[in-house]
């Protein structure tokens, strides 16, 4: 059972973004940190602006930031709008093949456990997704700096 | 987000045989009754088997029933024995490059909601998932074997 990729580096990038509130980021720098193909984060970007969580200052100096505070932006909310599907089983889509369809209670069960993940994911913001120290560059840092000597 | 197909199909092989609980059921049968590959059902069925929730009977005449009563079958242990993994964002699995992972509280958080879906499984029996007409075709173990009497 997988999130999509696309659910995955949404859910990234607004963390990345979160932990530098003072200036504008790019795409470019966020596909650097990440590893990411930079077409694929366009589009998530696009997603994200299009829903109202990120924010997007185009031209010389543009970038993107937060369009809410970290506080305020629904985890679960994030993945219901970024997620293209939660067909967890065929039944649930509209490809839908299956002869037991009628009398079967498997949708029913699956929808419940669904609204299981969904609804512990609405329990959380962006802010608690970020890691504890504030105020530091990057929770990102180089592995030297992350594994620093004691004393 | 999905399930694989693989155990979308197992569930409702369980299903099927569940509701013929007065013969053996044969893999080509199920393949046919659901417009699944039959190489694909009979992986599914070796993996069932050895998790001890189906019973392979070799030979002619041979098939396959349930190991257990479906009230004893429990969906959210098949779905943990079927489901390859559950790695719903990156760093989750063993491919793990996100340079968050140390400090970022993305797969606590991810994994609280995989466990509120698994643990929604967990309250309910292949018996719960059947159709509740009894007697019909499509419908199930008699009512009288589900429920033992507490002599």
């Amino acid at each position: 059972m997988r999130l999509t990729t696309m659910t995955d580096y949404a859910l990234r990038m607004l963390m990345y973004v979160a932990q530098r509130p003072e200036r504008l980021c790019t795409i470019a720098e966020v596909a650097t940190a990440h590893a990411i193909s930079e077409t694929h984060l366009m589009k998530i970007t696009q997603v994200l602006g299009q829903r109202g969580w990120l924010e997007t200052m185009r031209g010389k100096g543009g970038g993107i930031r937060l369009a809410r505070a970290p506080a305020d932006i629904n985890v679960g909310a994030v993945v219901r709008d970024v997620e293209p599907d939660f067909y967890l089983v065929e039944c649930m889509g509209v490809d839908d093949h299956c002869k037991l369809t009628r009398g079967c209670r498997l949708t029913g069960v699956i929808n419940g456990a669904l609204g299981s993940f969904l609804g512990h994911l609405d329990g959380f913001t962006l802010a608690d997704l970020l890691p504890p120290a504030p105020g530091q560059e990057v929770a990102v840092a180089p592995p030297a700096r992350r594994r620093a000597p004691r004393a």
